[in-house]
C-alpha cells in the first residue's frame, strides 16, 4: 500500500547532508545498505529508543551518548553530529563484539567528518544474532563522505529499508517567528512493529533553532502518540531508534526555548504531523498488509483501559484475519474486548465500522444488515470504533490485516 | 496432527451416559452438533469457566449454577446433572435473548431427564453475535434421551467439534483404596486458544466418589497447569468451559474427602494427566498447526516472569512463522524475551533447541552450527529452552506454529 505519487519531495534542511552506499553488509546484489547523515556544528539532537530488555548494541551505545549530550557531559561543545545506519544486520545479541563494532564505526565516522565519536549515532537493522562485519561499513566511509549532499535524504531512505516495500518520507513547513522552519523525515519498518518502538528507524531533520531539552520533550511526546500507537504484529524490535536533529539554520527564526510559546506549539504540531505521517506509512507497509485500520476506543474507564482494548483488538490474529478476509465478524471484536483485561460491560458495549453501528447494548444493533458491514469491509481504509460506555478514557491505535503474505515473508526471511 | 491410532478407546464410567444428534443449529449437512451428557443422582460436579469480560450467556448461567451447587443452595439435593452442548453458535453477545435460550434449553432438558434446571449446564461454541435457534436443540431432546448410552462418549466428542480436525479424547485408570477409578474426558478447541481457557470445551467423567469442594480444587489446580498453559493464537474465547462430573460408582473405593491422602493424590495425578493429554491434543490441532512446540523457561526472577517470557515467545507471530518455516531464527526468541516485560539480562540469557545450546552469555554459543539448528527444526515436536540465568522461576507453555493454513481457516470462517 505505497502512497500514491511515490516518495514525496522533501525540503532541503540547511546544515544537514546525506549519502548512501552499497556496502554488502549482508546483501550482495549491490543494493544500498548504508546511510550516512551529517548535522552541522551547533545542531541539537534528541532521540527515543526501544524499551526492549534485549536492546541491540547500537541502541545501548546511543542511549549512553544521548545521556551525555543531554547533560552537557559529552565534552564536545558545539561539534556537529553524525548518524550512520546499516540494513541487513541488527548487531543485536552479538556480545562484546557487538559493542566493539559500534565503537569502531563511530570512531571511523568521527575521524572522517571531524566529529567526536561521542557525537556519532549508529543504527543497525536486520538479522539478530549474527556478528556485524563492520569493516565493510568502514570501507565505504570515504565514498560516503565525498557524496554528502543536502538533497540526498531520499537515497538514505532507500538504504535503510529491509523488508519495506517502499521508502518512507514526510515533511512539513511551518511559519514561525518571522521565518519558515522546515522538517523532513524518513523511516523504515514493516514487521516486528509494536508499541514501544518496533523494528523501526526514524530520522528527522529540521532547521529550527531549538534547545535540546525542549526538542527531546517534543520528540518523546509525539513519539508516544504516533510510533507508540501503531502495531503490525505485536512484536517489538531490539533496535528501534528515532533520532531528530535540529540544525538551527532557519533564517529569521528566534531560538525556541519556551514550550508554552506559540512558536514552540506550532513547531511541535508540525513535528507531530510528520511523525504521524511516517508512522502511518509504516503500518501501510506492514508485512503483507492490504488494509489500513484505525482502532478507536472511547468510553473506557481510563485511557489505559482504552489502550488495552485498542491493542488487544489490533493485535488479535482472529480480528486481523477477519480484516484480511473482508469479513465483518464483529464477534471477534467482542472477544478481543473480553480478553483485553480492561473493565467492560457487555450490555454497554457498542461496536462501529466507520459510521455503521453494528452492535450495541449487548446485541446486534437494530437495523444492522450484514451486507452493509460486508460492503464496508471491502474498503482499503477501515475505522473500527469501540465504545465501552463506562467513562471518558480514549485511545487510538493503527494497524493492518494479517494475510498469507505475512506468513510468506516471515516463514522464510532468513534461511 | 491427529494422534496416531485415531480416537482412543475410553473406559465406561458407570453412572454417566451420552448421546449426540444433528440438530441443524447452524450446519445443514446432517453433521452432529448437539451432545447430551447425563450424570446419575448422587454425582458431584466441578467446573472452570473463561475469565473473559464478555462471557457468553451459557457461561454466565453456568457460573451461577455452579456457585449455588457448591454452596448447597441449589436446593436440589442428590439429583443428577446434565450437560447439553451445541456447536455452530456460541450464544455470545446475544443480549437478553441469549440468557432466554439457556433457560429454555435447561428447562427442557431437566423436564425430560427428571433433573432440576439448576443442575443442567449448557455450553455453546461457534459464531459470536448471532441469536441461537434454541428450538432446534429442544426439538432433538427426545431422541437424545432415548439414545443415552454409557458407551457413546466418542459420539459426543464428535458433536462438539467446530474447526477441530479430529475429535479429542483421553482416559486414565488408577487403583486407589482397594478398587479402580476410571477417568474419561473429551475436548474441543483449535483456535481462539490462549490462557484463561480458550475456545475450549472440556468434559471429564469419573466414577470416583469424591466431595465437591475437593473435586473443584483438583480441577482448578490441574486446569492452571494444563489448559491455562496452552496457546494457539493468544485469543481468548467468550465461551470456554470445563466441567468434571464424578458419579461415585467405582466399586470398593472409599469416598475421597482429604486432599492430603495418598488416594486423593493418586486420583489428582491421574486427572491432571488426562487434562494434560487433552490440552496437548488441542495444541496439536491448532488451526493450521504443523509443529507441536514446548516453550520451557527457567532461571527467571519469578514464576510470573518465566510465564511472561514463555507466553511472549509462544504468542509471537515472528517466532511462530519461523517455526512454520523450520528456520532456527533464534534472534526472534531474543526479541520475544526482550519484549515480554520480564526482567532479563542479555549476557546471562541462554537459548536451546532440544539439547542444542544455540546462544549463551549474550552471543551465539561456541560450536553451534546453523545446520544443526536447521536439522532440529525439521522435527514435528520441538522444545525451545530459555534460561534467563537470574533465579529459580520456571514456566512451561505449549503452542504450535503459525502457517498459511491458519490464515486460510480464519480469513474465511464465517462469511
Amino acid at each position: 500500500m505505497a502512497p500514491k505519487g511515490g516518495f514525496p519531495a522533501l525540503p532541503v534542511i540547511e546544515g544537514a547532508r546525506f549519502a548512501a552506499a552499497a556496502a554488502g553488509v549482508r546483501y550482495t546484489t549491490g543494493r544500498l545498505d548504508v546511510a550516512l547523515m551529517e548535522l552541522c556544528a551547533g545542531s541539537t539532537v534528541a532521540a527515543v529508543f526501544t524499551r526492549s530488555a534485549t536492546r541491540a548494541a547500537p541502541v545501548l551505545d546511543g542511549e549512553e551518548k544521548l545521556a551525555r549530550i543531554a547533560t552537557g557531559s559529552a565534552g564536545s561543545g558545539d561539534a556537529g553530529f553524525a548518524i550512520i545506519v546499516n540494513a541487513g544486520n541488527a548487531n543485536a545479541f552479538t556480545g562484546a563484539a557487538g559493542s566493539g563494532s559500534v565503537e569502531a564505526v563511530s570512531k571511523a565516522v568521527g575521524e572522517r567528518l571531524g566529529i567526536p565519536a561521542g557525537h556519532v549515532f549508529m543504527s543497525s537493522t536486520g538479522v539478530i544474532g549474527e556478528p556485524l562485519k563492520h569493516e565493510r561499513i568502514v570501507a565505504v566511509l570515504d565514498g560516503l563522505k565525498s557524496d554528502l549532499d543536502g538533497a540526498a535524504l531520499p537515497r538514505a531512505a532507500e538504504a535503510i529499508r529491509t523488508t519495506d516495500t517502499f521508502a518512507k518520507g514526510a515533511s512539513a513547513e511551518v511559519a514561525i517567528g518571522g521565518g519558515t522552519v522546515r522538517i523532513a523525515g524518513i523511516a523504515k519498518g514493516s514487521g516486528m512493529i509494536a508499541p514501544d518502538m518496533a523494528t523501526m528507524l526514524v530520522y528527522l531533520f529540521t532547521d529550527a533553532p531549538i534547545d535540546q531539552p525542549l526538542l527531546q520533550a517534543m520528540v518523546s511526546r509525539a513519539s508516544d502518540r504516533t510510533f507508540n500507537c501503531i502495531t503490525v504484529d505485536g512484536d517489538t524490535s531490539t533496535s528501534d531508534t528515532l533520532i531528530c536533529g535540529a540544525t538551527g539554520k532557519a533564517k529569521g527564526v528566534a531560538r525556541l526555548t519556551d514550550a508554552e510559546s506559540d512558536d514552540a506549539r506550532a513547531f511541535e504540531k508540525a513535528l507531530h504531523g510528520v511523525m504521524l505521517d511516517l508512522a502511518h506509512q509504516v503500518v501501510r507497509d506492514g508485512e503483507g498488509a492490504t488494509k489500513f485500520v484505525e482502532v478507536r476506543v472511547t468510553g473506557a474507564r481510563s485511557d489505559e483501559d482504552a489502550r488495552k482494548v485498542a491493542l488487544a483488538t489490533a493485535n488479535s490474529p482472529l480480528v486481523k484475519t477477519a480484516l484480511a478476509g473482508e469479513d465483518p465478524n464483529w464477534g471477534r471484536i467482542v472477544m478481543a474486548v473480553g480478553k483485553s483485561g480492561a473493565e467492560a460491560d457487555r450490555d454497554r458495549l457498542a461496536i462501529r465500522l466507520g459510521d455503521l453501528t453494528i452492535a450495541e447494548k449487548g446485541w446486534v444493533a437494530e437495523g444492522y444488515r450484514e451486507e452493509d458491514g460486508a460492503a464496508y469491509m471491502k474498503r482499503d481504509e477501515l475505522v473500527i470504533g469501540i465504545d465501552l460506555g463506562l467513562g471518558d478514557g480514549e485511545s487510538v491505535v493503527w494497524t493492518c490485516d494479517l494475510t498469507h503474505q505475512y506468513i510468506t515473508i516471515n516463514a522464510d526471511y532468513r534461511s
